[in-house]
């Protein structure tokens, strides 16, 4: 078996890539634009150009290869099967088939998040472990669920879409998805602003974030640690949600340790701390809790992850 | 390897035993009262004079058991260590280590309600899949989680502990763990009476409940069937909580099928189409849904599951 992986995380801009020895050193990461005219059907072809060229480059021949790993946008169904990837137009396709075809290598596949949490358990702030749930905290919530190593992608692909778990069956507004009162419309970095906004018209307290033309949801945080209240409460509801949704999930799979990643995940120990104060108060039948930390790949987690997932049988 | 499996399923009251083919089937079953006195501590002797007895009966032999499973109504770890049985009296301790050491013959330990979903995962409304999670409506609610054909006990032993999953954080009443606004408080048999007593002094219609000198939750779900308007609500609102929690657990593991147990379980298609309702309301990502189906194997699911989890590696 050969000595290498390759691990391809799809985005709808672009496709990192990354190849690593298999035992988890990365030895060059790169990567293309995702080219998404025609429903992304030259995708893949491109994901097979690039890795072709970079095996010239390094002189590496197919044998050399253990297997290359593939997260994408949407879910993924045991087989390897794709229903649907709306960023980047794919429908009922089998990316995995068609890269492996093209360049004769073993090619498994994963939803990107989930990928990602199995980077995180392999070789970031899950590592050590064998069951890890992690939470993207970016311009939604992804999630990934990792048990005894492997991913848990669900009989219809949607294990791990914890940013879609309904935490406010009261809530008014929509999710994306269609539903209202998902974890996504209050602990993303657009939820966090969104739940500011509506605190600013409600509240009578003076806020630093009416004097910002727009407002980031590193703002909300900065002002959050500086003392302003309504970023406070913000950032409360944010970790009320989270702390919620992880006592749940330990309530049903009771894993070792959660990661927190994505953009949010900067704003650092203050998220920690908020979200530790609300999972305590909704896990009550044990007062043991698994520990909440950092990812500590940052956009390299889907890379890692997806090198992994080319390692499993 | 032996052909035969003895199943445990030790209660607060009494310890049913079954003793099993390999294949799965129930050849004899038994029970014996539990001895609580002294923490409990002759619980584990009396099993094993009693399995003795069953063996002489039988002219069996410990060469013929392949293995023991038992059932126990607290979180089990990982290496079968007991923290707390609080009905039982039971700290500290390692029963199937105690059990094995008294006869001779390998034995397994899991939760009561954990080891119940591994029963109708084998043969009762989980047979042929490998993902299924159970939720048993009873005095509580109990859950087991099955991915991959094993229960997922979790590292602090809270896995599948559904009832205590929050669905109504702004609830006043405390649940018995301590939280205010788990599942249990709204599911049980003992919640859809606490909903239904609620709802009738906040309501202005007329119900037949009233008349009732004592309710009971087949009171609420047969006057529901009659149209009664306030039984009618209860069950909604078990139906509600049910369907959240199983969209929420749906977008963490994802599983083939759910099956509901328990005393409550048996006002049958009624309580399966409410919570089919609220659970469609509550997944919006995916229109494909796992199915729900009542349990088969009614109170002897725990001596099937604990006979299945003897046959596990």
């Amino acid at each position: 078996m050969g000595k290498y992986c390759i691990g391809v995380d799809v985005g709808g801009t672009s496709i990192k890539m990354g190849l690593f020895t298999t035992e988890g050193e990365l030895l060059e990461k790169w990567e293309i634009p995702t080219r998404k005219e025609n429903n992304g059907s030259g995708i893949i072809q491109d994901v097979a150009d690039s890795i072709r060229e970079k095996m010239k480059e390094k002189n590496m021949d197919k044998s050399d290869l253990a297997g290359i790993g593939m997260g994408v946008p949407g879910p993924t169904m045991a087989d390897g099967h794709v229903i649907k990837c709306v960023n980047l137009g794919w429908s009922e396709c089998d990316p995995a088939e068609e890269l492996g075809q093209l360049l004769g290598v073993s090619v498994k596949i994963g939803n990107d998040a989930n990928v990602a949490a199995l980077g995180e358990k392999w070789k970031g702030g899950g590592k050590g472990h064998d069951d890890v749930v992690m939470l993207t905290l970016g311009t939604g919530v992804g999630g990934g669920v990792i048990l005894g190593g492997r991913m848990v992608a669900g009989k219809r692909g949607v294990g791990g879409e914890l940013g879609h778990i309904t935490v406010n069956p009261k809530e008014t507004e929509f999710c994306n998805c269609g539903n209202r009162g998902c974890l996504e419309q209050y602990a993303s970095a657009t939820g966090v602003v969104r739940v500011a906004k509506k605190l600013m018209e409600e509240s009578t307290e003076e806020t630093s974030l009416s004097k910002l033309s727009e407002i980031t949801a590193k703002d909300v945080f900065d002002l959050a640690k500086a003392g302003d209240l309504v970023a406070e409460q913000a950032v409360e509801v944010l970790g009320e949600y989270l702390g919620l949704v992880i006592a749940n999930v330990t309530l049903t799979v009771d894993p070792d340790v959660y990661v927190i990643g994505g953009g949010v995940s900067k704003a650092g120990e203050i998220l920690i701390r908020v979200i530790e104060k609300y999972y305590q108060k909704y896990l009550c039948i044990t007062s043991a809790r698994a520990r909440i930390v950092l990812a500590e790949l940052g956009n390299e987690a889907g890379i890692y992850g997806a090198a992994k997932l080319a390692l499993q049988e």
